[in-house]
């Protein structure tokens, strides 16, 4: 079981506020309606606000100036992400460091960090460098001379290349692929001639990638993604695309080659993105859209081929009488031409 | 090669009746066009009935009451089962037991089920049970505490993490990973700052997943699939979703947090379907569609958004004629406007 | 480091002509911007040509007939390929043959070619064949008599299924799944029962398929690839499928079983094509388009469901002019109304 803590202990440790009893001990989270006495609970969504004054938790974290119906109260200012960080501090636990484990292979001059943990089954290959404190888990393959930061965690058959560079503290899924070679093809006439990818893939800090997702090596150069940017499962970015940092890139994302993305974007699912463009920062684009051009900053776009949000869903909204409306100019079109008759009369 | 049976055999097997010789053997099932006389054949679509007359098979398998041409024929409610149990019968085997291949490796106080096979190169993590009969090919990683149930075949390189829960007779196709942490972060204001992902994944009995398909674990609690459900290859099943029992997912679809879908439920290559949402009973979705908000049951639908399908299947002919029908808006307003002058004069 | 050419020995390689001092040495490629004095540049976008005059290079890759500014040249008709092939020739080395590297499987009468090299993690079944100076990496499962031809790589994690064929020179990224089962279930009234996937999967010579791609086996026969086609990541290949030569399936797309893809056709990123369907040669759909029904060759078509491509960018062009057609409708049957009711006065 993880340690039960004070109120105190938790408001210091979220920047908090304790409205109540300080010294109550709680030693785990749960929802609103299941919360049992040992436990604290969250109100991140106002509308449920009506349930604190029921909830069986011993304390409550949520935003300031809420009704707290006399329940013992932990106040900060973003109660979802105290939520996060209670999980975290309840609920996760460092990697125990198990050194190199029996039936994993290593290389030749591999540079191994402290506090490693390097599961049977990976392969870790020449010229390697991993950081301290860093998992690679069962199944991972990580060819020559790829460089892997600190606190990271390579899950279950995941993939990178040689020479790819992770930072620190970067998860990698299971399955992911970190280093494929770029889709570039020479045609010569009847046949394609490939083009040796002969660059690699940069993860900077704190990125994250998620399930069976792929990330092809530059041609020449870096495929980049940038400090805190996120992958959702089974997303594509071809080579030489530059994505920015503290992006969202959710699930089935394609983006296609030598395209780049400011920071702060959000790309709903399925959204595809077409090569060498440039999305401004803090874009956000509607799931499944299909953006053939470069998009300016600060904006929300859907459809395909992409426009404003707002006004794409005025458009969506006249696809399904697009029938009605054809009969409509049909008989327009009867009626004027009767009145131009009988004007000509 | 596989046994010879009697046509009695097979309508015994088939819970159909023999027209004609029932003591005919056939060793295997092959096309109509193809077979030849060791071997029986199958009429599933009546548009080849004709066929029937000039296969060199020894028998047919057909639906009660067609023209069977003087050929031995087995009757059976649901031909296109038949020759699916057909195959079965003739074609498949169940895996020899093996037990535990060398160089696969396992961890402590795993629980291991009779007739099992582990292939070289798996592992199995702490803690783990894996029922009677049940194969985990090469390169399968199962991590800490997972269950896997009676009669699974995990295949090559298929991950799944830990504590997840597998029932009897799932098939797990090569590369899939269940239970990869859901996409699930709080902003800070600047940054993304990661939620642990603390649940599970459950795959009830007879649910099978496709290649490189990717289920995420829950939040909190259970991502669930329920019986006798099949994910085609490359899906996507975000955090928290419930899939009910018997849906078709077919390849390429992405459903997002928290949805939850009823039984029967068929969802068409590449559809996307946002997060929250509830799609009712024997719900189908075309192809490609993006479903926004929640479906009633019973219903088909397509289009991005979604609409009934009849009325996507109206409104897409009247696409290609946009251009057209925009000049017609534009010639009515110059003849109105001539009209309404002339009858200003 | 790579080894140093002079002009004439590289406009042997590449058939083209040398204007200038062939006896010059370079050493490798690099951008007309950064190309040092040891190197060879490449102009393969006339855009650029200006650049050719301020280059560091010592010689320039160009089309006949281009202004030189005095630099020394090779001339050859398509610079993009010669580029390609100076990278091949400068930056990449065959694999040196490494054997069998001990922690690899390798199972019972297998058949392995001369100069292979099979990393240790992999899986080679009983009566698997594997070509002269093919390559396996670390984690790759090739199950029970798969045959693998000559100078193939196989990336890490990469899955090749029971029986499946796979031609010379084949490239297969990380984690790609050959011979997956076909998504086929004959529906028994209330649940699904598996139609057992016989068939085999067939890439023919110099096909590549991307990282996390899946190609499922047939049903009864083959899912056949011919040669030269290229996939990108997160293909989706169903059953039966057959695809001609030289084909570009760019990252995403997914086919649905048993459809049949002409020589030299290009399917843009996301396009999905239905089953059944047969697409012309020389086809090409733009991304992210949904086809439904079969396709006439030589032609580019757009859109879901797909049109012809000018007349879908016309129709497109229309969508979000929607709202404004709809109040210019409503607004004429007004002005109609208005002057019908006058004419009857």
């Amino acid at each position: 079981m993880f340690a039960s803590r004070t109120l105190k202990e938790l408001a210091e440790y979220l920047g908090g506020r304790v409205v109540g009893d300080e010294n109550i001990t709680v030693n785990g989270l749960a929802p609103l309606e299941s919360a049992g006495a040992d436990k604290i609970t969250f109100l991140a969504n106002p509308k449920y606000a009506n349930k604190v004054a029921e909830t069986g938790a011993a304390a409550v974290l949520m935003a300031p100036g809420g009704e707290g119906y006399g329940r013992n109260i932990i106040e900060v200012a973003n109660p979802y992400l105290g939520f996060a960080k209670l999980l975290t501090l309840f609920y996760t636990k460092a990697h125990p460091p198990l050194g190199v484990l029996p039936e994993a292979t290593v290389g030749t001059q591999v540079t191994l960090g402290e506090g490693i943990s390097i599961y049977p089954g990976s392969y870790i290959g020449n010229n390697v460098t991993i950081g301290d404190r860093s998992v690679v888990h069962s199944g991972v393959v990580i060819y020559e001379g790829a460089v892997i930061g600190d606190d990271c965690v390579i899950h279950a058959n995941a993939v990178i290349r040689e020479r790819c560079r992770i930072g620190n503290r970067c998860i990698i899924q299971p399955g992911a692929v970190i280093g494929s070679d770029g889709f570039g093809y020479a045609p010569d006439g009847t046949a394609y001639y490939r083009i040796p990818q002969i660059g690699i893939v940069v993860l900077e800090d704190d990125v994250e990638i998620g399930a069976n997702s792929t990330i092809d090596r530059a041609a020449l150069e870096v495929t980049l993604i940038k400090r805190g940017t996120k992958l959702d499962n089974l997303v594509q970015i071809a080579h030489n695309c530059q994505i920015g940092t503290d992006c969202m890139i959710v699930s089935q994302v394609g983006i296609s080659g030598s395209t780049k993305i400011g920071n702060h974007v959000t790309l709903g699912g399925q959204v595809g993105v077409a090569g060498h463009l440039s999305i401004g920062d803090n874009v956000m684009v509607g799931a499944q859209s299909g953006v053939p051009g470069s998009l300016s900053p600060n904006a929300i776009y859907s459809g395909t081929p992409t426009m404003p949000h707002r006004e794409w869903l005025r458009a969506m909204a006249v696809v399904p009488k697009l029938p009605e409306l054809k009969k409509s100019i049909s008989s327009l079109e009867k009626r004027i031409a009767e009145l131009e008759s009988k004007f000509a009369e």
